[in-house]
């Protein structure tokens, strides 16, 4: 899982296409490509960008082996020279990114690669790949912390993960998103996601009683028990086997941190039991871990229900984002360079939804000076500076007369350069201060925005300027 | 990509648990483990068993490096005694498992491990991760293709995969389903799956007319020019323009091999409008591929209006099996070797579809021998045989009294030896071959099996012998 060198994840026209830009000289023409994505899983109100630090990872080490291009040559397609140009290939353009644990909402660029036509194209794939799928875990995630209110969330999925990378990585995301920790090691080691874990079914039906296994267990790790409790019958024998062992074994040291979890059953009947039976055996310290098919809607609904829960345990729903589980990112040229000049380029479709923001832009976010939330994004061409010392007007993309005229507010550029000319001039933040950035910018947005169903539609505005050259594109390809 | 020691990617409950058996002696006692699922994806009829060979070469690679124990001893709360043991792990122990591509049911063991107690827990994690991925997306390309019913499926979905190995191992996985091949790059140099692909949008917006993008194209590319149509009006620019440059510089070449691509629109109208225009331009060889959120559901619906499709590229409705995500497969302890005696184990729950089937066992599969048909499977006990020369009767295990007698009928046993003592005794098949035995057993079950919705529930029974062994375990664990 340490990164290699991933030059061949990519699909396969994109190798066609090279070749064709290298035969007809395309190949030196700079381009403008956008990663942006078009709606929100789950219907949610925004997603997190997550995947950067893995796309710097892969463009780092971009370049073709002897025998990928061996591989390349039996397909019998692809120019010799162009063969050649590859032994050498490394990228040498510049890339902007939002960071990661941004909030971002549709149809705005998460990422912007400008580069010759070949490199851009080359790695469509990968950028796509890690992306999509690190911002789909790390949004899926923060859904499920947002509905935990406080308590903690733990990562549990590797083994319903779809590979290792979705485990791995996706621990990695859900960190991002706020969960605590994982309990994939690799993650751990790798990524320094925290990992943890006690033990399984099989390690009570190893022994011969439910009794010896648990205080085997607490015998062995004294600091940090949680108790399965659910292998043979949760109420007549896991809880009272579990108390039992918790007053023998650790309340006379003086241990404060243990716990029971509870994998099968009605979660909220058996936590709200759980509760009542500890307090009673006089163990209100002992923490009650859920893990039993949770997401985001079931652990609201046990909260509605008082259900008597410490930590989740999120498993296959949060890894594969199971309720929705595609993250629609996609990478649209959206300029090209022409004697200097930098010529904006649209992607029509039958789908209007499909239609694409064209040029080189800046992302704006507009923040209200009074409230500090986030009022609106807005999309300019790259040479516009928006004034927020004067008042300033935005409209509604798709109905120009919904006007809004902001007074007093402040602009953020959300975008940062990652790359230029190919050197890596970002410093890549640690794992813990993604986290509290993605939570404090969170922060930064109304509630409103933040309902899992039908939220508050966040104002993604274009810019006059933008808007017009959109327009004037759309009009000049108009098919009557 | 390349298979590299996964030791580290396990929960890290499997490390708990192993340090805890090194300590109190149980990782000499011998364990056996199943793995299996409980419900198909989709509410199908059944599952293919998939990614055997990489669970493989997790287990020949399998050790510990001195940065994994460094890691673990910094936890400090595994014994020295244990991490020195590490040092010189591997796996010695024997497993069984069924071929990859074959059909498979709830509740019976895709997968049985024997092994020394900490070795059959420590590859829990990846075994579970790599058969949940591959299966489940090889049982999704298997309904896909299915549903088209003799077209070409391919698999274009890497983009939106949930991380590398999503991508490249869901293109094997997809393989062995029955897709003819590939958008994959990576996939087809390791593990030769068909890749293929032409051009993007991108290609198209490059130049300044789409009739001198489809021109260049099939210039370079004249035995294989898949040209996509709809970047600007599918039926107003993107098929004339094809139109005219096939004709202009295939058609006079005698080329025969050539098609566009719709991805946008409505399928089955454009598909229609489009092949009438191919066909009065005389291009009745012109294939149409199609590749727009397709999946089983859409596809017979397609074919169902008489859409004019003669390949299918299926994108991320595939590659993340979107409307079932989640493979659920578990590893259970099954049975303990106690001085040379096999005692099975049951592990109860509150959920009764959560009982698992105890002890070391032998799956049968029961044929018709008039219709070659599958008629049932059985489970039984390690040491029993089935005497398929005699009449036999199985009986549902949950309602013991609907029975039924078998007289003309042949048995075989689906699992084959793969690790004896640690040493690998299987041959794996090749990629085709495995697509090809999966087709050939699917062939073998009913059409009422195969159903999408509400298929007919095939039978998988127990043997006497293991049905009265279930019983007395879960009578001797009752609680009232």
């Amino acid at each position: 899982m340490k990164q290699e060198n991933m030059a061949m994840l990519c699909d396969f026209y994109e190798l066609t296409m090279s070749n064709g830009f290298f035969k007809n000289g395309f190949y030196k023409k700079t381009v403008y490509f956008d990663l942006f994505y078009r709606s929100v899983p789950d219907n949610g109100g925004f997603a997190i960008a997550a995947g950067l630090e893995q796309f710097v990872e892969y463009i780092k080490e971009l370049h073709f082996e002897k025998e990928d291009i061996e591989f390349l040559r039996n397909k019998k397609i692809f120019d010799e020279e162009f063969l050649k140009y590859l032994e050498n290939f490394k990228f040498t353009g510049d890339i902007y990114a939002v960071p990661e644990g941004t909030p971002v909402f549709p149809n705005e660029p998460i990422l912007t690669v400008k580069a010759p036509a070949i490199e851009a194209q080359l790695i469509e794939t990968y950028a796509l790949l890690t992306i999509n799928h690190q911002s789909l875990i790390a949004t899926k995630a923060n859904r499920i912390v947002r509905a935990s209110q406080g308590r903690t969330v733990l990562e549990f999925g590797s083994r319903r993960a779809q590979g290792a990378d979705g485990a791995v990585l996706g621990a990695r995301a859900a960190y991002i998103g706020g969960c605590k920790g994982t309990a994939c090691t690799l993650s751990d080691e790798i990524y320094n996601i925290p990992a943890g874990g006690t033990m399984a079914h099989a390690w009570v039906q190893m022994f011969d009683t439910e009794y010896e296994a648990f205080k085997t267990y607490c015998e062995i790790y004294p600091e940090n028990s949680t108790l399965l409790v659910d292998t043979y019958n949760t109420l007549k024998s896991g809880i009272p086997n579990a108390i039992k062992v918790f007053k023998e074994i650790l309340v006379p040291k003086g241990i404060e941190n243990f716990g029971i979890r509870l994998d099968s059953g009605d979660i909220s009947y058996l936590s709200k039991k759980a509760r009542k039976m500890l307090d009673e055996a006089s163990l209100p310290q002992c923490n009650i871990v859920a893990s039993n098919s949770l997401d985001e809607y079931l652990i609201r609904d046990l909260m509605t229900q008082g259900a008597k829960i410490d930590i989740f345990g999120v498993g296959e729903r949060l890894i594969t984002s199971k309720s929705s589980p595609v993250f629609g990112g996609v990478y649209k040229l959206v300029a090209v360079e022409d004697e200097n000049e930098i010529i904006p380029k649209i992607k029509i479709s039958e789908n209007t939804a499909k239609i694409t923001n064209p040029h080189l832009k800046k992302l704006y976010r507009l923040f209200d000076k009074e409230s500090k939330k986030a009022l609106a994004d807005e999309l300019c061409v790259y040479d516009e500076v928006i004034d927020d010392t004067k008042p300033h007007t935005i409209f509604d993309p798709e109905a120009t007369w919904k006007t809004k005229t902001l007074n007093n507010f402040y602009s953020k550029s959300l975008m940062e350069t990652i790359f230029k000319n190919g050197e890596l001039v970002y410093e890549l933040p640690k794992i813990e201060d993604i986290q509290k950035y993605c939570e404090e910018q969170i922060d930064l947005l109304w509630d409103e925005v933040k309902r899992f169903e039908n939220p508050h539609k966040y104002y993604v505005d274009l810019s006059k300027k933008l808007w017009t050259i959109k327009n004037d594109l759309l009009n000049k390809n108009k098919f009557e």
